[in-house]
């Protein structure tokens, strides 16, 4: 079964796939050993050596042996790694950067480990939490696609890497809310853990000098920051995103208490659309336990809860992603 | 010329009417001296004493003598104040009390000299406010009501009390504002005194305990503080209100840079409708001299500008209202 390498082949990954081959071929499978036999007409299966397994995986890719296979690989990561250097950062924000991508319209999202809480007061390095991240996010935006959800997300680069869509940012925080807690606890003396009536749309202004002020759509249409008509655009599809997801996390036990948004304007032509950019992940959302009610998300970094990478790792193991 | 004595009666007032009687008559005027003939056939206009132009007055008011309509007005303002002190207070405000009205529907409100500012922390009372904030309350409302915009001024008591109609208090703080200051130039880091794009209505939930946040119409409507339907009408009045305002302060050299108002409910059988309520006057609005940008407001007590009462007359004098 010839088949090309990926556009970012993962080495640990195909050496993976001969260890399984090796393993298929000891244990009787029959078209693990018609694999090797094609390769290797004098081989015996129930006694065959990695090398060997290992060749095969080379053959299938198109190359003569693991060792011609593996010099490709890493010569491409080596000139991927020269792009990436030469690569023009586009914008570097707390969580992420986003360089130039590819082509024209494109950008490269890059998730950082770096966390920060409290208009970046607080700040820490959690070794993981970039690759746990771009998957979640991953995962959600392929699904809100599915679902005609448009969004930025066009492909995965690398573990901390994703293609997007070029955007022109709206400077807003989209804030979604199911349940009282942060912010909004505080600020109406509501016991966090209380249901709201329904679901509640915040706007806050993206500026960190004015430490991210809500305001409400008259501001938004007096300063001309988004169209009554993207403000439009936005709660709908932000409500049907928050029925998405509430469904996504409910079925592995996670209920969605809240969540941040942001949204860009794309240009066809004359007309101008918004969709759905950033991320959304356990840094963006507020994810508890629906049985222990225990908090999955960022406000254990906030709140010094511990277990920040743990509880992230938890969420995509559950969401079946890692 | 007999009249009526006024509901509230002010000796001091009745007093400088015979000052000005006596004036008159000294400098010849002739319907002036008539007055003083027609009660003492046998005076000199020429060099008239006091005490008979005070028993003239007290006689144009149906009264033997001066000392037995000074007796008048003492008893009734005894009786008076007995029914104030019987009279209930129904809430007490910063700077306002109501009592309960003399009929049921209607309230007493009462203007104190009090006056706090930053969540009450900063307090004092400046000696002479309650009148001249009733007095340009009153003015303002009266003008309003003329324009269509019903309000819930009946009429004045006495100089610091007005007879008002008694409302189901919505807890909202409308803010309407054309030039940028106070918490909007903060919020927003404009500068004070940049003119806005157009007239901004923002709402803050009244409730001293939480600070009075600002809140959008989407916390108005998902708790229920007032339907979408009143909030509709509170902007449209709230934006007639400033057209009105901005024509009668301009017209006096004064700029309305913001003001704040609040509502109430009546019931009318089985509808209810919303009508101005509380008060407009130095304290609730931003008022600049237009030509010198002085601030005539309470701004002068918040910021430690000093005269404060002296500004707040300068308004009332301008408007002709004192």
């Amino acid at each position: 079964m010839p088949s090309a390498l990926p556009p970012n082949p993962d080495l640990r990954r195909l050496r993976d796939l001969a260890r399984a081959l090796q393993r298929n071929c000891r244990s009787g499978e029959p078209s693990s050993q018609r694999r090797l036999l094609s390769v290797f007409p004098d081989a015996d299966p129930a006694t065959v050596a990695l090398s060997k397994t290992l060749a095969v995986v080379a053959r299938e890719h198109g190359y003569a042996s693991w060792p011609k296979l593996k010099a490709e690989v890493e010569a491409r990561r080596a000139s991927q790694a020269d792009d990436r250097a030469r690569r023009r950062t586009i914008y570097e924000g707390k969580a992420k950067i986003l360089y130039e991508g590819p082509e024209p319209g494109t950008l490269i999202q890059h998730f950082k480990d770096d966390t920060t809480a409290f208009d970046a007061e607080k700040r820490a390095v959690l070794e993981g939490k970039g690759v746990i991240n771009s998957r979640i996010s991953e995962f959600v935006m392929r699904r809100l696609n599915a679902v005609g959800v448009q969004n930025h997300f066009i492909e995965r680069l690398s573990p901390t890497e994703q293609l997007i869509r070029e955007v022109e940012i709206i400077p807003l925080e989209v804030v979604c809310r199911n349940i009282a807690a942060g912010s909004l606890s505080q600020r109406f003396g509501l016991p966090e853990g209380q249901p709201l009536p329904r679901a509640l749309i915040e706007f806050y202004l993206k500026d960190d000098r004015l430490h991210d002020p809500m305001v409400a759509e008259e501001h938004i249409a007096a300063f001309d920051w988004a169209s009554p008509q993207e403000i439009a655009d936005i709660r709908a599809v932000t409500l049907k995103v928050n029925d998405e997801l509430r469904g996504v996390f409910g079925a592995v036990g996670i209920t969605l208490v809240d969540f941040k948004l942001e949204f860009g304007r794309v240009r066809e032509g004359d007309v101008s659309r918004i969709i759905l950019a950033d991320e959304i992940s356990p840094d963006s959302c507020r994810l508890w336990d629906s049985a222990s009610r225990k908090k999955l998300d960022k406000d254990r970094f906030r709140r010094d809860l511990g277990d920040v990478v743990e509880s992230y790792t938890e969420v995509a193991r559950r969401l079946g992603v890692m």
